[in-house]
């Protein structure tokens, strides 16, 4: 087999045999196969596309390049969420601690932020004393023990999507469905999932800007599932505002326990109400009605609230935190920022308001910065919301006058206020299972 | 500007600028545009496209890559000649003399063979004595004094379609017309042309496989020409089967002596007349009638091959064995191939003739590989040819008997022989010019 011969048959509109995604992934994995050849080849699918079978090939294959992680040890039917990144995004923080309050264990494995996104973990490591650098008995024994633990990844874990991804990124060779698919279900699947909840987020702030490119995406990672046997389901969710009004890492967990205390807005609120009652289902915990009873539930009876805390102690971390959110470390410099003009909020920039919350301090360009646990954004109006000229849209947080200066600028940006009032928007735009697209605006 | 925008914008079809084009050809050239980069773009411009200006950019960023000739020193208008490559193509070491005989000086610079096509250089090299490696200054004085000259590229002419040339070869984005067009103009360019008549060859020995084909990419090249001031005449040919009988070194260079006496096959003789009638036409020689005439005269009057005599002397070589091509070394072991059934020589798998000579000894695989000079192939029968089994379809020359069995057996699969008579094969298919394509068939 030449790698030459696999461009071209894929160039040329070719499917590609599971063989040859095979060997394109060994070999790429192993450096037979150059970055050159790569490249040509995820241009070439970027035109071509690939089927579900052929997705479903490269994700296993990438699934296997690297270590795997046998979530055996732990009783039950392990399933993980995902979510494919938004500005103010703290469902796992909320979502975990749910689900295993409903006797459902869940081992979840995290990122960091990069850009104008967060991540989970740098959110957890705003709780003083909290780690997420665990090895995997540990992680085991909390989550046996707890009932949930959030970590972060294994280095080596899908080497070749890593590999893949860098390439992609600065070859104009990202935004291939098949590809970003892929990416994503092979790193669930090499993390141990037996099924798999997503959130597939769409708008301004999300990487799909419309709501029939983000159901294509989630169609194509469901069949990627029922294809490798995860069953797996995806909601379409609204990123065309920031979810909640929290952007920041301390402000996110404050959020995120306003949810368990159910004292959040409506939102974010239902958006972990309905990933959790979707994981419950795939773990045969009911109907999906019974599953949406069981999370409200753990919510009123305090029950998930207290598993988040048991699990951020387990972790090492200080849950008192948690149970008074004044305690954590404030940032020393804040700013309101104000409307300029009568009106309405017409509609938001969310990526904006995500690079906003990252030049105050909350957020990294590269992997290597470092993050400030308090800075951020708390947003008073979001779209839809009547302003007077000289009301609070935000209040900004930052360690650093400087970077406040400049967040504000940027968020001020973010906001396009009108005399006219926007449309709703739906929170809620798709459900997609194995049985098919059910569009719910 | 960064190259991660040329890549998408090229990929979301977007027309490129001249400056994005240069910032990639010189990016490129100097290593600080990586190999993964270029390929994204070849890839997105195989599929995307380029439009004549967009080429032409292209071409001249290239052509001025490395060094560039400068041919004032020679009085005149400077005619080159390009063939895009085929099997028993020896047309310049006949064509060029016939110009010079005719008072227009030609200075030309030719590459090796690789793969299954020949290439001027080597042919020249099977001249005893004869040497390619010429530099700039005499190079210049034989044509003064001679009229023509045939040397060897400078190592750094075209670096940039170098390495390009290279990067497509192994990602499959070789058969894009923008990027082959470009790749031929920018080393005529460089060598100086101020007009090029070119030589597109179509068919199964040929790159183009149909006319439509090889007519789009004449075309190209002719725009280009048209867009850089260098005008450009293409005669789009047949290469479903050899160019004359001779596939070989010193093989070619006796046909081509053939041509100079007018005993040659009528295919080579008219394709070589019809290529120096409009190399003459562009140096201003008269009309089409009048140059071809001027060209058949050459022949006749035996000034032209007179005047590669002198140019072979004038390399250091030989001219006795042009004289008496008898003298030139013979190759040890010979073999005729013989028809194994009657019928009609159907078609020819052309490039697998041209790779049976290669397997002969007469060309290389790769760019270290030696020559046998007189190893290749004399062709009795071509297509449309009626044969009775036992008939000599062609003769095998090589220097060692094991590669002489391989060349047989290759050149017996290149036959197909069947009872139905062929349609018969025009040998002009098109002549396109600024002013339009002229279909000849």
């Amino acid at each position: 087999m030449r790698m030459y011969d696999v461009i071209k048959r894929k160039r040329d509109g070719f499917e590609l045999t599971s063989e040859e995604i095979i060997y394109f992934v060994a070999g790429y994995s192993d450096g037979s196969i150059p970055d050159y050849q790569a490249s040509a080849l995820a241009m070439a699918i970027f035109y071509q596309g690939m089927n579900a079978r052929e997705t479903a090939a490269l994700t296993m294959a990438m699934a296997v390049s690297g270590d795997t992680v046998d979530l055996s040890p732990i009783p039950g039917i392990k399933v993980d969420k995902h979510s494919t990144g938004g500005v103010g995004d703290k469902t796992s923080l909320a979502v975990v601690p749910m689900v295993a309050a409903c006797g459902v264990p869940v081992a979840k494995m995290s990122g960091r932020g990069l850009g104008h996104t967060g991540g989970t973990l740098d959110k957890l490591e705003s709780i003083p004393g909290l780690s997420i650098s665990i090895d995997e008995q540990r992680f085991f024994d909390i989550v046996n023990s707890v009932g949930c633990a959030i970590i972060g990844q294994t280095a080596n874990l899908v080497p070749a999507d890593k590999r893949l991804y860098a390439l992609r990124d600065v070859t104009a060779t990202v935004d291939s469905i098949p590809l970003i698919a892929s990416s994503v279900m092979s790193k669930k699947i090499a993390a141990g999932a037996d099924a798999i909840v997503l959130d597939v987020k769409c708008g301004s702030g999300a990487f799909m800007k419309t709501a029939d490119d983000a159901i294509e995406l989630a169609q194509a990672m469901v069949d990627i599932g029922e294809e490798v046997e995860r069953t797996t389901i995806a909601l379409v969710t609204d990123m065309d505002r920031p979810l909640g009004n929290k952007v920041g890492n301390s402000l996110e967990v404050i959020e995120a326990v306003e949810v368990l205390k159910n004292t959040a807005p409506a939102d974010i609120s239902e958006t972990c109400l309905e990933l959790a009652a979707n994981m419950l289902l795939l773990a045969g915990k009911g109907t999906l009605q019974e599953c949406r009873e069981l999370a409200r539930r753990s919510i009123e009876s305090g029950a998930a609230f207290e598993k988040l805390c048991q699990m951020v102690e387990a972790q090492g971390g200080d849950s008192s935190v948690l149970r008074d959110t004044t305690r954590f470390a404030q940032a020393p410099f804040s700013e309101q920022l104000l409307a300029p003009c009568d009106g309405y909020v017409f509609h938001m920039n969310t990526e904006q308001v995500g690079i906003a919350a990252a030049a105050l301090g909350a957020g990294r360009e590269t992997i290597e910065d470092s993050i400030d646990p308090a800075a951020g954004i708390d947003l008073a109006r979001k779209t839809g919301a009547a302003v007077k000229a000289g009301d609070v849209l935000a209040t900004l947080y930052s360690s650093d006058r400087e970077k406040l200066r400049e967040g504000a600028q940027l968020l001020l940006g973010a906001y396009d206020i009108r005399n006219e009032k926007p449309a709703t928007i739906p929170h809620f735009l798709a459900r997609v299972t194995k049985k098919g697209v059910e569009r719910l605006a």
